[in-house]
């Protein structure tokens, strides 16, 4: 019985999991712009099939395979061996499953900091790359039984493993990139492009608060004895996260511009999201409030200074939401975990978690960042990074798929 | 095992209710106008945030505290104090989580029929107040231990607590605001504004229905003993109930307009899931297509009653299908209840739960009356309710939020 | 408790598949011309409705009903009757519920074949008698213990009951109606209209995808014992026949026509979904690849087949979705399949399996194309099939339901 009700629990979370990629895929196309609709739409849509097929052949193993020297898993192609020194509580299916989707959603989110330039063919190559080796490796350290888990590292559900990484890689490949035609004029001013679509763009807010419902409480992979409690009080943190930094943003954007700004507020859902999920499983509701507050913040100040100062260009705020608070939610985990073996700063613990987590974030970062390099600037050496100015002016969508348009019945405006 | 079991189902159920959020945000942007589109979506987006913030602080304890008198529930501010007296059968914070999102629904059904004028500051405040006090009054009496309760009031899952109540607030805050401007003629004849996407509406409705099968189910909060048969019985029920009220208003719509109306239809789902929500466990099948049917005639002549006798302007129709259907549903459950201890009038209990259920409606359409009137008044005077002529001319997205256009990229033609 | 976990299952199993209904409605109005996008998303919605009612009131019976012969279920109108003869390890309800959502599937795939010149009327009639009629029939062959389930004849959840039974409706329905105005010039040659939101039509994908979650593995109807273990494998076949149709269509089309075509590609997806459907519980991991690659040649060269060769006119492309991976799905359980009574060829089990299996889809496709032929030449005869020119040419949305546009607000351009 209790091996049917976590193997349940474990395959509807992946489901809700699973239904982050519509999410992202909304997101993403609705705060950019209609001549690339189609295009994001067919990178979200490659990104999960191509993962999910890389995924089972490599990246598994890599991540779940027997330990080697702490660094990664032994390959198991195909996942044919056998997987019982993992121990798992529940079927075997049902766990390749949800790390399957898992492995998805880290490669989905750079695809919005690079959109609306992006070569298709480049894209695929990235996101086999990401799913196969990059991602697997950090999830061996920190879930598969790496050196980073021996050490006390705690990243719950992944603000680090999924939301900063992709975000490092968005970085990179944005950096690499170059801003978008007319995004920044001569004198450095940032212009901004607004969405096609904040209706699209809000929905796919909407789908990905419910996904995190399964990402967040369904990392538990148990829903018995004291999973079924902290399964519980995940999903209070992770709701209470997600409100309070979209308040806090609404009154940020009230304030800073005079009108609450919508589609930053709700890109601080997001934000707040990703913030608590290293330590939802470990923070009290005061706590995940206070994680959303802070990420509230980070969101409108990071997102401004990655535009503005840094002047990267990244259409959708990627890079604000997934690296700033993946790693703002991780460094929380020091100092506000109250429960476990590991409290946070304000709970008594010390320094001694803070220290692990910021550990942590610097490797991963690290790690991240040197494979990136390597893969985006080989990509751009090679097959070519981006389209042609041609191409971007007029939209990836006639040029890249061949199709005139991805509304094909209605005025549009937007070729530059 | 059991209470695993009954975790999961009232967690699982839960998340689909919130996922309704999704649903109200795109019927309400769906069916009005384009320069509306992102106000509408905000107001959705922060009622929900708002609300699970302040039933966190405040809401919660006053429905579910240790009783008072029988009127109110003992305040248990961020819900710190002890829950055992509530004798769950799920984990607290599984509990917590699924009246959270149930609470939130409530306050989201008004922002539809106050759509396309009302100040967004406006519009906040009011959301706290409702999730603050107005909502968990109510739920303390019919569902915390309250007086209604005790006296053998049936509401279900809240035809009552969430929809007549959303519904009576609507009515008032709608009445107050006065009809957007062109809406009715010099001569008093009403002018319809179609909404600008049908297809998002009708998707906002697929979801509610999806939605809906965690918000009745759901509320039997177990899926051991006699629960596993009820909350069977509730999804043939509910889904019965949508489909004949369908499938009338589609006959009665074909008949009265020639034409089988889209958008009226699709409101008439709605108006069967409302309808239905109070008696889902104890009515038979064969009761909820009757009451299905009867919630088909309600939602055509009422939403017609309010346009064109009262004179409400209501851009979505919220009014005749929450409240009307909410009371509608109320009082069938005094008609057609066939399990259960009080049985309806049809079902050989004469009078006595008719006449329950009659009290019932009319002191939580006196309570919610009296308090939306103060509120909305308040606001009137003081913050103001309704946007500037030129502002709501223009559209709630511009002024409102400094964007231009929710669809930046398409030729829009409805500035008035 | 098994009792308890099992109808959990079956229930949530059934709100993923009622979920998928949603999908259908997005896909076919994303691919078809806005002018009709209000007409498609009505049939959408009321061929639901329609079958929820008639599978209650008469389907249900001639399914599951006691066997007549091998060929038919005693009636049990009203499903009033006994149900203990089926055994059922779930509650009557859920069953029943989860078999109401199914059989509105087979209902909704004709409409997309059907689109942008159907009548309305027509098409409610057609929906009634697939829900009532045709459907159940097959269903009680396959799996309400008739002659072809005694046989042996595998067909997990439905690539034969559900997709190819709905595909050659629409084959009969699409060819008897003729093609659109303007799509075949008078050399013959076909004209692409392309669909009016490329991004609803991947949000329907995307939505199927999340629901076919619900109706493979959820077709177990338990997640005990050794369902546990099938279940879990449906998730990681169903998942990567999907995914590795994707990459085999996004291939072909690249090479073929020099870009990657993204709605061909979307449809590859449904394509390997409905090719898994049939065996998903019986062949492995790499023998869902296998069926995935191939359901991606299928999709592409079948599409273009009838849409070219044939000159069939199917709008949306669910004839090649559905009818032909339905049938190849099915033939590949003869093939591959590697677990239970019945071995494929290529795992040691002889032409017996393979046999059956051609069988199967030939008298299904036998029945359903007579009833199909009966019932459409009827209604052509009859109440009339085919909207007027101008009806088609203004579209559907104005003619048939009254209404200017699906999108008031946007200028579109789509009347011929």
């Amino acid at each position: 019985m209790e091996l049917s009700i976590n193997t349940m629990w474990t395959l509807l979370a992946a489901v809700l999991v699973f239904w982050m990629q519509a999410g992202f895929a909304m997101v993403e196309t609705g705060f950019t712009r209609a001549k690339n609709a189609g295009n994001i739409i067919m990178k979200n849509l490659m990104d999960f099939a191509l993962g999910s097929i890389i995924f089972w052949i490599l990246g598994f193993g890599l991540m779940f395979g027997k330990d080697i020297a702490g660094f990664i898993g032994a390959p198991n192609f195909f996942i044919q061996g056998d997987l019982s020194y993992l121990n798992l509580g529940v079927s075997k299916d049902a766990y390749i499953f949800f790390q399957t989707v898992f492995c998805a959603t880290a490669a989905t989110i750079v695809s919005g900091a690079m959109a609306e330039r992006t070569k298709f063919s480049s894209y695929c190559i990235y996101s086999v790359v990401i799913s196969a080796v990059i991602y697997p490796v950090v999830g061996h350290w920190i879930w598969g039984g790496g050196w980073l888990q021996n050490l006390g590292f705690h990243d719950f559900a992944g603000s680090t493993v999924v939301h900063s990484l992709g975000g490092w890689c968005a970085i990179i490949g944005a950096a690499i990139l170059g801003p978008r035609i007319g995004k920044y004029t001569k004198e450095g001013k940032s212009n901004a492009f607004p969405g096609h679509s904040l209706t699209l763009g809000a929905l796919g807010v909407f789908i990905l608060w419910m996904g995190w419902f399964g990402f967040n409480p369904g990392s538990t992979l148990s829903l018995t004895g004291d999973n079924l409690n902290i399964a519980s009080r995940v999903f209070i943190t992770t709701n209470l996260a997600a409100s309070f930094a979209a308040a806090t943003t609404m009154m940020i954007t009230w304030i800073k511009y005079k009108k609450p700004d919508i589609s930053m507020t709700l890109n601080a859902v997001l934000a707040g999201l990703v913030a608590i999920t290293a330590g939802c499983d470990v923070v009290t509701p005061a706590g995940s409030a206070i994680i959303g507050i802070v990420s509230g913040f980070v969101v409108v100040f990071g997102i401004e200074f990655i535009d503005k100062v840094v002047k990267i260009d990244d259409p959708v705020g990627a890079i604000g939401v997934h690296c700033l608070n993946g790693v703002v939610g991780t460094i929380m985990v020091g100092l506000f975990a109250a429960y476990g073996d590991n409290l946070g700063l304000f709970y008594g613990g010390g320094f001694k978690s803070l220290g692990i987590q910021l550990l942590g974030i610097i490797v991963v970062a690290a790690w991240t960042i040197a494979c990136a390099l390597v893969l985006f600037k080989t990509l751009k050496a090679t097959v070519g990074l981006r389209v042609s100015t041609e191409e971007e002016i007029r939209g990836l969508d006639l040029q890249e798929h061949g199709i005139d348009s991805a509304y094909a019945d209605f005025q549009t405006t937007d070729t530059l």
